[in-house]
């Protein structure tokens, strides 16, 4: 049975990124999948966040902020409903544990870099753009610090990526859109470093449980997306 | 002396209005007037808002939300300083009158239209912008319910955009940037209709009180800046 | 046609100015426009504000805050609806703005002046009111801070008042009351410093765009009202 | 030992209640004890309140707030402080409890009476102040639900006022001022009713513990000086 | 009569304390007073509140949060609901006074110890519960606190204990219940010393104004109260 | 290398799980693994939710709550901080799905099962905890519901239990403590049902990536620990 994107069933959506779309933030992309749209910004501040100082740590921080625009949906959201989002805020953890997976906070000094992920359009697959979106503004960043004088070595250890698989009417399927979402049996998300190895999995059937031998074979969808995706990536690093 | 921009002093910064930049909202626009973007995006909601309904009201209405994105500027804004910004709402209330005084409320029913402004990049300017931008959004979203049968006549009586105009260093000058705004000796905002009548004039000059003479010719100023961006709002609404 | 309140066109409400209305204040002035009636409080802070002393500057500040009491209206008003009224802020906005247009802020040294203007009754005008009374407040500070020897100069360059006005009936006329202000078509403040400068003009036609030569010749008529509103200043600050 | 405003152990300040202090409000009185200054407003709302209507009781209510203004106190209070401000909450429950305990809710209707109590300057006792000077406002709205046609019988019972009493230097007083309480070893506020039964006993020696013949001396002493401000209150209400 | 509870008059519900009942908590108490339990921890913080230390005053500091859990009662209140209640903040400041007043603050040094009473299950006296309950935390907080060398002297000068009493049916009772307590014509909490001297004294008739007389013999009924539960406080505290 | 609890790698705390700890609750368990220990309580609602009403939708729903007591850690918590706690609403929602997956919504009418899960006292493990406590005291809300003839037929289709696993020092462990958790390379959280398959996998390696094969290794050892502690919740609920 075809998937309603008609899509084969490991092929991800088109994907585009296009870097330094804000003239003000250190580093910059606007990541497209299919009809999915988030603009990532990379913002540094010359200092460690509070709470790393106060316990006398050394080395710096990367943090993320997830949000969506009241009209990224089909449904206008309030701007109130959406600053007291706690999915957006599970989200924003998920990317800046992603995004610190990588990065050698000793050698990032005492900086703290933002990424935020304001998503312009949802289509599905929100929080594995913003990962992969984020680690190119991220990456931008870096090498602003490092062009500017004010870092010696670069901190990031290794590129990572994100992508979404599924359940799907019985069938394992790469990069769901929404209307795959909404009637996926089970959904995962997989954050995937350039390696191989996983940073996180994070896959619910809340619907339908699921077997172990199903995430096994899940799992390899989503590596070889992810490798697509890094590749994708340094291109536009270049 | 020239300005900083370089511009004759009622030169305005190159400008672009892209439609349809949003596939769900009923009308949308990006507009760029030289480094101030917003992405200004219309929503239909089918029904009055609650305070008209509650006082048995006729008619619809048109209400506008505006926002930076928190790396608009140089400095990073955090999304809860965002979310209390009284400057922001201050802002909306202006393009939510500004937009509502071109439309015939009975002619629109029972719909709310909510016009979302949000400053992916800004560089002086973004209320202007705003009020411009806002109103070919608006204008798309009214083609939208006339095409889809549930309006029968158009309740936008006239086009309505707004510019900004200032004192720099002795000079009226139009279309102040970031850099002019920031050393005006005084600044003022006007939203004008098609007509050439004026909506909003505000005019402060809390650093430089200023003679009604200088208002005087500042209005004549803006009102030529205004009819350009009229005529590109008709041509991208073509 | 004899607008609602029976005055002539230019002619404005019995006006009062009571001092020293608060034992604890530094400077506190009840004034009364007609039936509108606002608390004006100066509280001195021996201390720059946060943010200015964060930016390595000189000198002092002026800001105010504008809240009504519940039930200075004929409705009355939560007091959640009131923290969190946007109008207040924006005219919170515009009192400073127009208070800090004559202080010299070097001059003022490291003080802040808080001007509070609680409007205890409402019945139109209540921010110019709270204009006109917030100088006198703050002029009452800076005489306390000069006379306990904490200024040697006096700060303040010149008096401002504020007075509105408006097109009724296709009449202009000063200083609305709120009956005239809800059937206005144009609705306009002004603030003006004793030199006859304008520090700022609002002016907004929702309902009906105006012409360029109406706000000039209203512009007239609101200086006039503003001198006289001077004056009296000057006689309950002897 | 001389109390330290000088009068005797049982004398109160000077005591003011003017009425029809706003135009709007039902009832309204400013009640002055002293330095300490209320404004006291009634309004009438012509339904119960929701939490009463869901529950499907019969009857009115009668509630109250109070808050104090930015500059009632020698230091200013922001107005965020304010709104926040659990001791302003437990005084507003204190003075609703007093009104309704001489109220006949059935007898009051479906209305619900709100009282505002707004500090406008604060020397001790504020809140005994506002349950007296509240009362009156109550009694002016109540007399305008009849007069005007809504009630048919006087709901009030009898009248009832509020004092504050203490120890000081050993020495059993009334009515502290707000140097007086500041030292006070105990710190007492009674509300007692025309029929000369006590309505409310709130004591606290968070300093020093007291004895219940302490309790049992003052008791005598409050109760004695509300029924001169009962006196007084039936006098403004003539 | 009988009371609902068919207990005599002046007789307590089964009352128990368990210590202890935290393993972080520099002291807890488990307290039940028939079907109300309530969960009292002490947690030391090596410092001033923030309030002294600004203040430039020396000593400690103790303090009190009381707040409901979820499920407490019959019906589940919404954490929305327990976060805003100004009934709990009430309650805390009645409990921290309560404790205060047998604590020399200058012998606590400069420690402040916070009190959480979490009522895990509530049917009538509740704050009083969390007033005895919340001693025996404290105390165990201090003995922690001599234990452990931080301090060399008791600050704590006597024990306090609290409890309800009212009036019923017309008879005076001890230690109300949920049932009792929505039935009384008069309810009060008293706060009491080892000593027998008073610390606190609350007494509302709200729907049934008192006589001087019925507090006079409810003040002995709650002291005899109070000295047993002392007696069991100095029991589980060996 | 022995882990810091001295326990064998797949060996679990002690558990236990006391019902009917609440009197109100339709549902109630204390859980205890350990050092943690979570109450839990179920709150029947006789209505759907809000939203599924507003959506026309059939069946029930089941949702949860987790919080922190304030001195559920090491450190007090404020419960100002706890209220804001993303963390916690995270947790919540993950509760929420797990227990929603073993129930037939259909079946569970338009009844709403509210679980509170509040934290007494924390060592690691908390949200798995809760899950499986949870479970418990929605089991006995269903058999309260079915005992009183609101529902006809079990709606819970078969157990639910969670349990976490890790990598610490290279050593696959099951059911972190507190100590363990924060020195492990990878931290991951099962939710399994009675039928073996799985609900949620989460999974996570900030610090340390890992492998495919390691996740598949930890799932067998968490499902093993599922299948013990569903074995208790069967027994609790005899």
């Amino acid at each position: 049975m075809l998937r309603p994107s008609l899509r084969k069933n490991n092929q991800m959506r088109p994907v585009s990124m296009e870097t330094a779309v804000n003239k003000s933030a250190e580093g910059s992309c606007l990541i497209k999948m299919g009809g999915t749209h988030v603009l990532c910004t990379a913002s540094v501040d010359f200092a460690q966040p509070t709470w790393k100082r106060l316990q006398n740590k050394t080395g710096g921080w990367v943090t993320a902020e997830y949000a969506m625009l009241p009209r990224a949906n089909g449904m206008r959201k309030t701007r109130d409903a959406i600053a007291k989002d706690h999915r957006s805020a599970e989200i924003s953890r998920l990317i800046g544990r992603a995004l610190r997976s990588v990065v050698d906070m000793e050698k990032l000094g005492r900086h703290t870099i933002t990424i935020d992920c304001d998503v312009i359009q949802a289509d599905g697959g929100t929080r594995t753009a913003s990962v992969t979106g984020g680690f190119v503004a991220m990456a931008m960043a870096v090498k602003w610090l490092m062009d500017n004088g004010h870092l010696r070595e670069n901190p990031i250890r290794e590129n990572v990526a994100a992508i979404s698989a599924g359940l799907w009417n019985g069938e394992l399927i790469l990069d769901l859109d929404y209307e795959e979402d909404c009637n996926a049996e089970m959904d995962a998300n997989f954050v995937v470093a350039e390696s191989g190895r996983f940073i996180e999995v994070q896959s619910t059937g809340e619907q339908h449980p699921f077997e172990k031998s199903q995430l096994s074979e899940i799992m390899d969808m989503a590596a070889g997306g992810v490798q697509k995706l890094i590749a994708l990536q340094k291109q536009v690093l270049e």
